[in-house]
């Protein structure tokens, strides 16, 4: 059995971490940190966990914390994370970091849309923890930069696309849009239930989210040039799921039978990526609690365009469970280990 | 008093007409038909109306119907109207169609996205009963075919910046979302609770919705050319509400003040459009249960796209709040009678 | 025009009090305050209003706040309404108080209950508000204490059973649920749109809530004896609306057609209540947005037993409406001025 | 592997069903039916299901289906059930069956409250499937009469109560709240998302709900003697979840330790019931998608009543969840195969 620990397990993806987790048939959640919630169980926390957990939470010594487990799975804000992620990698341990702070390889990148990096030596030992682009280095990594729920859904929407180099990259536009659970569980009046109910909103409009450059880093590789997308976030009233609208100029002469063939062709052995079949359209119910990303496309022909459709549930595929998915690659376990169940519908 | 109906009492656009016009000092109700439940109080339907109106619900004869009104709101399915409009005309009554039947000028578009048009005589006759575009004309009108929900918002959403051309038209990406009473009050699994709720999914992807030849067509009459667009509706898990997200390539050196002025010489004076100030964006919660179409612009520096977003209730300014708009126009009453009360939030 | 101010308006109670008044053709918005938002328009802390108000948050000093209005409502927590309705009272101003502090008579009750009570003077002044009850009282009256939203639905409820003695009073259980609004605007995790939207919960349970003593007050009145209820809240995924379940023992010998003339007698007049058909059963969807409490009745003749059912919106006849409702009275307009819309559905 | 069927796979109960057991490790699902889908995939009717089954849905003849499977869940509606099960029994199959058609011991009582019973002799064999109640007796039956969603969660609720006789059995009233997938997935107007959403109501009251009877057959056993209760239902906008809040009258001189003590022994070593801490209170979000019973009490000192809370997921403990409990129970597995893991939330 392998140990892990939690660090940061108060917010939606840490309680789905532990959810997740406590279900692991070859792991042992040992530790779950809170400084808010010390000394109380994770399950008065979380009354979902209880009678699967008997965990406290804590607010361990770094040196309490590092005996804990020998993977850890950082929850913690952006900045944050800079901090702890070095003090475990010096401990010798591998790290699962969810935040945004190992994902951008150009540091002046990241400082450019956060703030200033104190750990930059780390960003060229951290992998994207995209497993479907990844996969073989993830495997012989120790620091994992789990990706952003967005860039997630985006990113392996259009990937068969940009490799094959079938679309032209500048007219990309990311119309996006996530439940609620992706603003987290901070006490701030934008994310009350009555705000968000019955209603719904565009933010961060006109490229100014920070997961623009994430998006762009990746699908920059994906077509070996730069590329600057137009990316539009949206808040859904639904507490699980990211759809991600995506269109793009597609190249002379492309058929929707090449396409389809693009799709098969990179995911069909991926046990994580459903691409529908033809009359089929993703819907956030169909990927609800589970680790699927569903897409599908369709060409508008009067313009000349792809609509690429994906869906997650922004906390398992979008975060927690990719990260335990990106565990299984690093720990020699099964890559579906403990992310096997069916989405919930209805 | 202006007597006034409504046939097709029964789906959610009736039940919205007879909201608003039971409180319309200038109208009295008489006539609800519906088929399905004739003989019935309209508010047994509608609890909501109780109290409110005493009307029973109607299977008239057509001159038994023509003798009740001297305006008449047909909120039946296209095709339907196709029968019955025609013959109210003919009759002298003023008619204002919240069906499709009558808002496409050119029989044959028609026809390819409907069936065959059986009244095609009277589409010289139908004005566009979109005010904040053809004021004039409507007031002179007995006919009036008013807008769709998604058109709607689009429309408006780009008016300023086609009629001043500053966006190339060829460029327009109109990602719009709809609240559940767009699809109507028929039982079908896929508007049942479990299938919408806590979700979200696109529809009719790839230029297939019946409302694109109808944004198409305006637009168009806009810049003054042909112009095809990529349109996407998707289901949002809320009863009401439409937010369209609309992208476009903006010109060459034009600037967001430059922007700013031409929504604001075109809507300034307009009852029901609310320019949003700097910084707000447009959400379906504020507008919910009013006339209003809020809208707000963002530009993306990095890649010279404008994102316009737009806002409106679908029940309202997208069909049973304009056509008593356009009622209150044909009929010399203030344009705002009827209409005035504010958004409902929360 | 009556020259209204709301104190305390950035609350969910607030904006609503905005929505109606700005709407009211007898009276004048003068002034919002709000130490949080103080100098923003009202207009961008609820965008809703957008149009409607070109009122500044303000937060005045007593003597401004004074010249700015002849009638007050006082929108703010309890405790902090005891402190200024007193000012206001010296000044000769009219208020209509919508926090606790002014509803129960007895001040050792209140201070059970709250904590101490530094203007119990005020208490024997003070009409509690509901005017189905204390019609004649109100219009004489200069401080009004506007009921609490359970209270509200269950007391219009009760009142006809309890008046006539149909019921036996010891046997009485209000099982309440009301919708999100009702936790206020306040920023805390438990009203997040994550914790609350899919879910259901009862809280203060087993007779704790404050709403209690103030139902218990009232019943005891109409019964002409001390009563003690089992009273259970919960909370629903709706921002608007509270349905109360209410159980009583039938007395021997009672009669559903006996309950029924009792209710009609009662309410017949009643603008603002309404019985409803037999077969029918009140839901909270269809008093939304309006001033409207629905009531209906069933016996459960297997057990003795009566249900009654009551639906209100909790922040109009449970707050904000009621209280326009008691200015109508106060100033002498039609009670029914401003409160006319018929409720939204869907 | 055990071989096992769903009859009746395309409504809300099939397809839980179908998503438990192709990830149950002991049992393969080698047929599904469905008349209205017959040779489609049973993942294009529920995609959530893609990737997890490749079973067509399919209109079997009797032979086809008894050679399918060894095991079978009927979840079909009642009356539908008493024709298929017992020609599934004859053939020497092991049922479970979804339906009420025999639940009930009395077929006076069942055709008092649904129609006449065609195999009334089969009720004798029928073993009521609550594992808490009644495991040793499931342990050796072949037909298992699979419990109401409302019943289960009232039955488990007050079990300790009645046991013990420290309620007054005949003051007890459950005011139960349900969501919208317990009315099923057939296309009727009232289960439409614009008619559920946002509201809520009460329904059937006054003791007329199908589930009385079964409850009160239930509550006599545990109390040995003839109880009658008042039972109202109520529709929750939300997909999953019951929580019933019940209230009776204590026996004098019973204290919250003596309950606590009651629960705790009764309970302690069911998997599926987890009696929550003092001070904490059941809600739906945090039994959702699982098999779990959440109860807590409170006792109102001044009333003398206890109020019982229980939840469920009205379609995993209320159905699915608690069928495939019984078929481990029956087949020797660990009772908890299958049903591992945590409630998803939020």
């Amino acid at each position: 059995m392998l140990n892990v620990a939690i660090v940061g397990a108060s917010g939606y993806t840490g309680v789905e971490l532990a959810r997740i987790l406590c279900n692991h048939p070859e792991v042992t959640l040992t530790m779950a940190t809170s400084r808010q919630y010390a000394g109380q169980p994770l399950s008065q926390v979380f009354p979902n966990l209880l009678g699967k957990t008997d965990l406290l939470c804590q607010n361990p010594s770094l040196e309490e914390l590092c005996q804990s487990a020998d993977l850890f799975f950082t929850a913690v804000p952006h900045k944050t994370a800079m901090d702890i992620v070095p003090q475990l990698r010096q401990a010798g341990k591998k790290v699962i970091d969810l935040s945004a702070d190992f994902r951008l390889r150009d540091v002046a990148v990241y400082e450019q849309w956060y703030q200033p990096h104190s750990s930059a030596d780390y960003l060229r030992e951290a992998v994207y923890g995209l497993p479907e682009l990844y996969r073989s280095a993830i495997k012989e990594s120790s620091l994992i930069a789990n990706p952003g729920c967005y860039p997630t859904s985006i990113i392996l929407g259009l990937a068969p696309l940009l490799k094959a180099g079938v679309v032209v990259p500048e007219t990309i536009i990311a119309d996006s849009k996530s439940g609620a659970s992706g603003a987290g569980r901070s006490s701030q009046v934008g994310s009350l239930y009555c705000e968000v109910a019955d209603g719904f909103r565009a933010y961060k409009v006109g490229g100014s989210h920070r997961h623009t450059p994430e998006i762009e880093q990746e699908l920059s590789v994906l077509c070996k040039k730069d590329v600057k997308i137009t990316f539009t976030p949206h808040l859904l009233p639904i507490s699980r799921g990211i759809l991600s609208t995506v269109y793009a100029q597609l190249q002379p002469g492309i058929s929707a039978a090449m396409i389809q063939d693009l799709y098969n062709e990179m995911y069909t052995d991926e046990p994580f990526v459903r691409i529908l079949p033809p009359g089929s359209l993703p819907a956030t119910q169909y990927v609800r609690c589970s680790n699927f990303c569903d897409i599908a496309f369709s060409i508008d022909v009067r313009t000349g365009r792809i609509i690429v459709i994906s869906a997650i549930d922004n906390i398992v595929k979008g975060a927690a469970g990719q990260a335990v998915q990106n565990m299984n690659i690093i720990s020699g376990f099964a890559e579906t280990t403990g992310l096997e169940m069916a989405p919930c519908f209805p």
